[in-house]
């Protein structure tokens, strides 16, 4: 018996060929729990209509991997204004058969507030396969109508809604050839890295999250690298020949984290904006009401405002902009 | 409209209804998934059968929540002689209608190894509810037939067997009653506690874990407890009275964290025990593809060796009982 996969009579695309029929399951029990929990996920929305800060405090009390990213004022902006939360699978609404159960559209609600006009901001989320291996979420950058003076992200949003502008039409060389065909940055591109170096990610605006990208991934490309990986998996279950690609490993490597992949998140504002639209849909929204209860139970509310009566002592410092506590008082 | 549950006219037993109504289409998409799924595991097991250090590499990618509790020693043990690992909802393969699709068998087999005599080690994890308001996973000890001076417990883990049989047969008071009618510890448990306090649990060997207990709670126990909450939100949902209890709200804490569970956690040498069962069966389990293509491709294998040809440079402490690097070099 062998002791690595590489002494086994096993081979990488044997294995693969299995995640991806569990993939397939899993795709199908996503499909089916959206039905399942359709009509509660209706009743909670009516139910916490109810509730006036019921999403804010989901904020307040929302898991690392989502709080890490919510800078004080975004939390201000928040607790003031946040007026509902939605996720819905928007490919399976509107094709139940051919729509892909992953892609998400994730909706939020606010009231009047200082810093932007809009009272939707929705960002969707569509699950892509490229022909570099890429599989996952790749969204478009969501315009935020700043009042003047009052762009949390400082700009960043609207140069990367720029930068995406000019190149989601560009012809783009697919698979492997990215690498070696390394065009140079446009002047926006060059505007756009120059912002991200000077600003620093790590105290970047929650709402800088609007602009994530992922990879420039058409509906075309991924259909047609799908429909390549499917006839791939069926000739193999056949046990025919599948001409092998020149580098096969590497190939796995770059699913998951390839230099072209890197190249790409140097220019995206929000580089974990798929990790946090994954952790708002599987777990912020599923998990809302239990947020909410521990959120009521460590009594947030009142120890926000504690904080905010404290607030001149703290050392906070990207925190300029904010006037967001003065209206949250007039509320608690 | 009003700012917090308090002032809305919604109830946390509204809510809690809703919840639950989430939980039972919960249960019956694991039900589905584990049909669904049934036959490539098998077929994955056969697979991955033929990959001698698959299992092994799988818990040495394992993620954090798994990883922390696996002392080098018990990573020697695993990597020369773990043979397979095997999840199943044992409750469904007995009884497919009305078995608890949550409650998970994880079964781990051995070859012949220095540390202890058996080649399989099963422990379930029944998922039940206390009249308190307790919801979760309950277990019972696993003895291990230690070769003389191997164990990796140091004792701790048949003292708590015994602690266990001695308790099991004892008719326990019910609900609250807990709290006032505290019983003196036996003298098994004393010296349970004794072992427990000396230990300093931060070290404690991987295999505590199947000393895990959690509450004791009896099977009738927990049906009269669901029967109960059924006829409760049924009545609630006909808009039936349901006459409240003393405290609702301090229930719900007891349901997350109650003191009750706090003292027996006192007595349970491994009390996260049911969040590493959790973590292995819906994480470890269901990706161990992953995490072996992982594991492979950061060639952990030959790390380790490196690692073990420095270990007398290392400062590990709790490593008397460990001769296993000399049995790992041997096969890798």
């Amino acid at each position: 018996m062998a002791d690595t996969i590489e002494e086994s009579n096993i081979s990488y695309e044997e294995l693969m060929d299995l995640e991806n029929d569990f993939e397939d399951v899993e795709v199908e029990i996503i499909r089916k729990q959206y039905e399942m929990s359709k009509a509660l996920y209706a009743k909670r929305a009516e139910l916490v209509s109810q509730i006036k800060a019921f999403w804010p405090l989901v904020f307040e009390a929302a898991p690392m991997d989502i709080d890490e990213y919510i800078q004080p004022s975004d939390s201000a902006l928040l607790l003031s204004s946040l007026k509902s939360l939605s996720v819905t699978r928007f490919e399976l609404d509107e094709d139940p058969v051919k729509g892909d159960p992953r892609s998400i559209a994730i909706r939020f609600e606010f009231d009047d507030n200082d810093h932007f006009e809009d009272k939707v901001l929705e960002k969707k989320f569509w699950w892509r396969a490229g022909k570099d291996g890429f599989r996952g979420y790749v969204s478009e950058p969501v315009e935020i109508r700043w009042k003047p003076g009052k762009d949390l992200t400082d700009g960043l949003l609207s140069l990367a809604k720029a930068v995406y502008d000019e190149q989601k039409g560009k012809p783009r060389p697919a698979g492997k050839d990215k690498k070696q065909e390394k065009e140079p940055l446009t002047d926006k591109q060059k505007a756009l890295k120059e912002k991200i170096d000077q600003t620093g990610m790590g105290g970047v605006s929650f709402f800088a999250w609007f602009g994530y990208i992922g990879e420039y991934i058409t509906a075309e490309e991924s259909r047609e690298a799908l429909a390549e990986e499917a006839e791939e998996r069926r000739k193999r279950k056949a046990g025919e020949a599948v001409p092998k690609k020149d580098d096969e490993d590497e190939d796995m490597e770059d699913a998951e984290d390839s230099d072209d992949e890197d190249d790409d998140d140097d220019l995206d504002i929000f580089p974990a904006g798929d990790a946090v639209a994954m952790a708002i849909a599987d777990d912020l929204w599923p998990g809302a009401i239990k947020y909410f209860v521990q959120a009521q139970e460590q009594d947030i509310l009142s120890e926000i405002d504690e904080e905010l009566d404290d607030e001149d002592d703290d050392e906070e410092e990207e925190e300029d902009q904010e006037e967001a506590p003065k209206r949250k008082k007039q509320k608690a």
